[in-house]
């Protein structure tokens, strides 16, 4: 299971905000959703093996976190809109009081809390932030059977976020400063490389492959 | 120069289309839109050294083509919504019957025709089609200095495109199918990676970079 988890800081966490200017009136949660778009969807597909966190800390519903899960989750689309409209009625949907996540639509689940919900949610899947100069993707092992990866938002992660995660890997995606979106498609990238080699690997007789 | 085109089959080369429903009205036009930020954008800034031509081959007023220069082109944002604003007012602009590319906003310019006006335009420019099953990106020769690389939409590139662009080296991204704007964000990040390395090179005297 692949899992990528973004922070936005000012992401607003009530689901209300207007369609037409998303970037204006929801916090950023724009950035949010574009990243929805980048770690589920292929052409023409879903990737079922990965699972995206929002964690909304916007606004006076704050902290709350959507979880979206690409093997049970149904119609997403790729265009901003629709993902907007997606999250906007799952923020508004009833919640049940349950503790951690609970799912308000098939495959989209919302907590309220932050961070400290979804650390416990993953268990002991392993975990990586990504830092712009750290060492660099492609040269580190990375579990690619069991990975969670922290994105920041348009303002990156904030020192709260950083100490939560302080047990975790650092990893860089390049030399150039990018979008969330941008950082987690070279991410899921390099992933979907090493598991292929390693399916060749093992279809060959050549033993596992080199990431761990 | 980095260039990017992305042919659009069914995007409609009018303006008329309703924001509320890109993918609905526009003939896909959403796709090529996530193209132009995925191409030129990056954290807080635009890279000057791009340009993306979005081929637009739908409805009665195509083939059409836009093409936007990140060294001149002004306010661009990278939500859905602002670009489908910027592009529906740049093909609604008033053409001065210029032969060619006609700049209609800072930066945007407009051409009546489709990809033999792109390929006028980029002279010499080393020509790569991205294409599913292809040598890998990672591993052949890129000219990173002046480069263009042809991209199909949701769709792929149709038969009188692909014979337009025979000449070309053919190149993958990777083992999965990706959207068009995840395979732009996956060569941008070959191309920064090599430039880098590049820039390394030079300062430590070790010569110019492998990639030719």
């Amino acid at each position: 299971m692949r899992r990528f988890v973004i922070v936005g800081r000012t992401a607003i966490a009530s689901g209300r905000f207007l369609p037409k200017d998303l970037p204006g009136t929801s916090g950023r949660l724009d950035v949010l959703l574009r990243c929805i778009r980048a770690a589920l969807l292929v052409s023409h597909g879903v990737r079922r093996d990965t699972q995206v966190y929002l964690v909304l800390l916007g606004g006076e519903e704050a902290p709350r976190t959507v979880r979206i899960d690409g093997a049970t989750a149904k119609f997403l689309r790729p265009d901003e809109r629709s993902l907007a409209t997606l999250i906007a009625k799952s923020l508004g949907a009833p919640e049940r009081g349950a503790a951690g996540f609970d799912e308000v639509r098939p495959g989209v689940a919302i907590a309220r809390g932050g961070l400290e919900c979804v650390l416990e949610d993953i268990g002991g899947s392993s975990r990586y932030v990504l830092e712009e100069g750290a060492a660099d993707l492609r040269e580190v092992p990375l579990n690619a059977e069991s990975c969670t990866f922290f994105v920041g938002d348009h303002l990156g992660l904030d020192s709260a976020a950083l100490e939560g995660l302080a047990g975790a890997s650092r990893v860089g995606v390049g030399p150039v400063s990018l979008h969330a979106e941008d950082a987690i498609v070279t991410v899921i990238n390099e992933l979907d490389r090493r598991d292929a080699a390693g399916r060749r690997s093992v279809a060959t007789g050549n033993g596992p492959p080199g990431s761990e």
